[in-house]
C-alpha cells in the first residue's frame, strides 16, 4: 500500500493546531470566539463565559522523579487557570480526566488530589465533574477551566494598537532554568545514589519549575485600576514566542528593549552557570505562566508604580519589524523559537 | 520509608470518584450541581449550561488494530454528546486535547478529525479549543462538552418518583457482542495472518461497536411531545449498573421485566454463539449509549407509540428493591456489576 507520510515534527504544535483549525468553522451562534486564543469565547448571559483546556503528559511535561505529586496536582490547575488570566478573566470551574496506571495507589492519588484541591481553594474554583481511567502507561492529568467576565473586559490577543506599551508581569527565565538545575541532580543522583541533592540556593527556580502560580492578582489588580489591557497572552511557551503571537494576531509589530526584560538574579547567576545567556533562557525559556499585555498609552499612569508589573517597550506601526534593541543599543531580529514536541531530539 | 499503600482496583471507578469527590466542595455561585451527574450544571444566563468530559486512553478503551481512526475520532465525540443528551440538553460546544506519539503521521491526525470533523457537523457541536501535545506511548483523546438546556429541562439522575415508567432507548448488549466478535477476529488474524476476517454477518454488531451515536433525535423528540423526563443516564457501563444510579440518586428501587428489555436478534443469536447469556449482555455489556430514562405515569400516552422507546418497568416505592422478573416470572435481584478498569484480570 503506498502511502503519504507527513512527520508531525515538520508541523510543530503551532503548524499542527492551524492546521487542524483550517478544517473546522463556527456554527453556534453562542460561540463569540473558537480556537486561536487563550480560551474560547462562548455567551453567557450578561457575562461572557470562558473555556481552556491543558493536558499534562508524564515524561513530555513532567518527570515524576523530581515532581511531588501534590505540586504536578496543583501545577495543572494553576496552567489552566492562567488561559483564563490571559483572557481578563475570572475562573469558575474545572474538570479533571486523570489516566493513572495501576502502579500509583490510592494515596498517590490523594497526594495528586490534594495538590489539585489546594490550588482550586487558592484561585478559587469549583472541581465540577471528571474522568478516571486507567492508563497502560504513564500518568496524564487532562484538565479543562471554566471562567467568566464582564463582556467589555474580555481581552484577546488581537487587540494591540501601534505604540500601546507592552508590559509584563513578574520574572521571566526562572522556570526554566529551575528545572536545568533538576535535570543535572537528577543524573547526579543517578550516577550516585547516595549523593542527596542539594537544592536550597536554587530553592527560588526550582520552586518557579515545581510550583508555578496563575497570575489572577495582577487581573484582579488591573481591575481595581480600572486598566483594560488591548491584548494579553500568558507566557507558557516564552516571551518571545508570545509577542509574536499578539504582534501577528493584532497585526502590528513588536519592539522590546533587553534592559527592560526582569530576570531575577538568581536566574542571571544559574543561566551563566550553566553557561546559557541570561536574555535567550527569559526569551525562549517559557513555563513563566506571567502575564504579557498591552495597554494604550493613556493608561500607563494607572499602572506605572505597580511594583511587579515591567514596561519592556511598545507595538511597533509597522507588522514586519519584530525587534529587540539590546543592551548595546544594537537592534536584532526576534525570533520565534517555541519548544517542539514532536522533533526527536 | 513505610508507607500504606491501597490498591486503586479495592476502590473500582466508582469507588474512587465518591472518594475524591468527599473532599471537594462547592463555592461558586455560578456551580448549580457538580460531580455525580452525566454532566455538571452551570448557571448560563437564561439557560442552563451543562459541562462533562471524557478520556479514552489506547489499550484501554480502544485497539488501533481494529478501530479506524475516523471511527474513534466519530465514537470520541458521540459519547460525550451522549453525556449532554443525558441530561435532555442539547451539545454547542467542544474542546479536544490530543496526546499522540511520533509513530502516527499527519495523515494519520487527519484521520482522527476526520471523524471528529464528522461528528461535529452531525451533532451540530463547534470545536472551539483543545490541546495537542506529544505522547511517549499511546494516544490519549480527552474532550470536554458544553451544552445547554431551558432550565425548566435539565433532567438530573436524581429526579425519579415511585411508579415512575423506565423507558430505554434503541436496543442493549450491541456494542458488547462487537467488540466479542473484533476481539475474536483478531486472535484469527493474529495466528494466521492470510485469513481475512468476515464480518459482513456481524456488521450490525461492529457498527454499534465501532460507530455509537449519542441520541440527540430522542432528545428532540421528547421535546416535540412536550415530554420531560423525571431522570435519565446514558448507558455507558450496561443497563443494570444505570438502573442503579438511577435509584439511588433518586431514592427509589427499580423492577424491570426480562422481557421487555430490547434485544436485537443478531445480539441474542451471537451471544449464543459465544455461549453468552443474551440478558447478562444486556444488562452488564455497556457502551450501548442508548438512554435510559424515567417518565410519570402521566406523560406515557405522549411517547408510548414511539417506535423506538421500550418500557421496561417502572420505580418501585422500596429503596431496597432493585429486581428484574425473569421471563419465567421469578423474581430475582438486580447486581451491579460495572467494569472496573483498575482491577488487573
Amino acid at each position: 500500500m503506498s502511502e503519504n507520510r507527513t512527520e508531525l515534527s515538520q508541523l510543530g504544535e503551532f503548524g499542527l493546531i492551524d492546521h487542524i483549525n483550517s478544517k473546522f468553522s463556527i456554527s453556534q451562534p453562542s460561540t463569540i470566539k473558537g480556537i486561536g486564543d487563550d480560551a474560547a469565547i462562548i455567551e453567557g448571559g450578561s457575562d461572557s463565559l470562558l473555556i481552556s483546556t491543558d493536558m499534562l503528559m508524564e515524561g513530555v511535561h513532567f518527570n515524576l522523579s523530581y515532581m511531588p505529586l501534590p505540586h504536578l496536582g496543583y501545577k495543572a490547575v494553576a496552567v489552566n487557570v492562567s488561559d483564563i488570566a490571559a483572557m481578563n478573566a475570572t475562573p469558575t470551574q474545572i474538570v479533571i480526566s486523570i489516566g493513572i496506571s495501576n502502579r500509583f495507589s490510592l494515596e498517590a492519588v490523594d497526594a495528586l488530589f490534594e495538590g489539585i484541591h489546594a490550588a482550586c481553594k487558592n484561585y478559587n474554583v469549583d472541581l465540577v465533574g471528571g474522568d478516571t481511567t486507567s492508563s497502560v502507561s504513564g500518568l496524564v492529568i487532562s484538565i479543562t477551566v471554566l471562567g467568566r467576565a464582564s463582556k467589555n473586559e474580555v481581552v484577546q490577543r488581537s487587540g494591540a494598537k501601534a505604540n500601546d506599551i507592552i508590559c509584563v508581569t513578574g520574572d521571566l527565565g526562572a522556570a526554566y532554568l529551575g528545572l536545568q538545575v533538576l535535570e543535572r541532580e537528577k543524573e547526579v543522583f543517578l550516577s550516585n545514589p547516595d549523593v542527596q541533592p542539594d537544592l536550597e540556593q536554587y530553592e527560588y527556580l526550582v520552586g518557579r519549575q515545581l510550583k508555578p502560580e496563575a497570575r489572577m492578582d495582577i487581573v484582579h489588580e488591573l481591575r481595581e485600576r480600572k486598566c483594560i489591557p488591548t491584548s494579553m497572552i500568558d507566557i507558557s511557551d516564552g516571551l518571545a514566542s508570545e509577542l509574536f503571537h499578539l504582534g501577528k494576531q493584532s497585526g502590528v509589530g513588536v519592539k522590546i528593549f533587553e534592559d527592560k526584560v526582569p530576570i531575577d538574579h538568581m536566574t542571571f547567576e544559574t543561566a551563566i552557570e550553566f553557561k546559557l545567556d541570561p536574555i535567550t533562557c527569559a526569551l525562549h525559556g517559557g513555563e513563566d505562566y506571567e502575564l504579557l499585555f498591552t495597554i494604550n498609552p493613556a493608561d500607563y499612569d494607572k499602572i506605572k508604580n505597580h511594583p511587579d508589573i515591567h514596561f519592556i517597550g511598545h507595538m511597533h506601526p509597522d507588522a514586519n519589524q519584530n525587534v529587540m534593541v539590546t543592551k548595546q543599543q544594537t537592534v536584532i531580529p526576534l525570533t520565534a523559537q517555541g519548544w517542539n514536541h514532536f522533533k526527536s531530539e
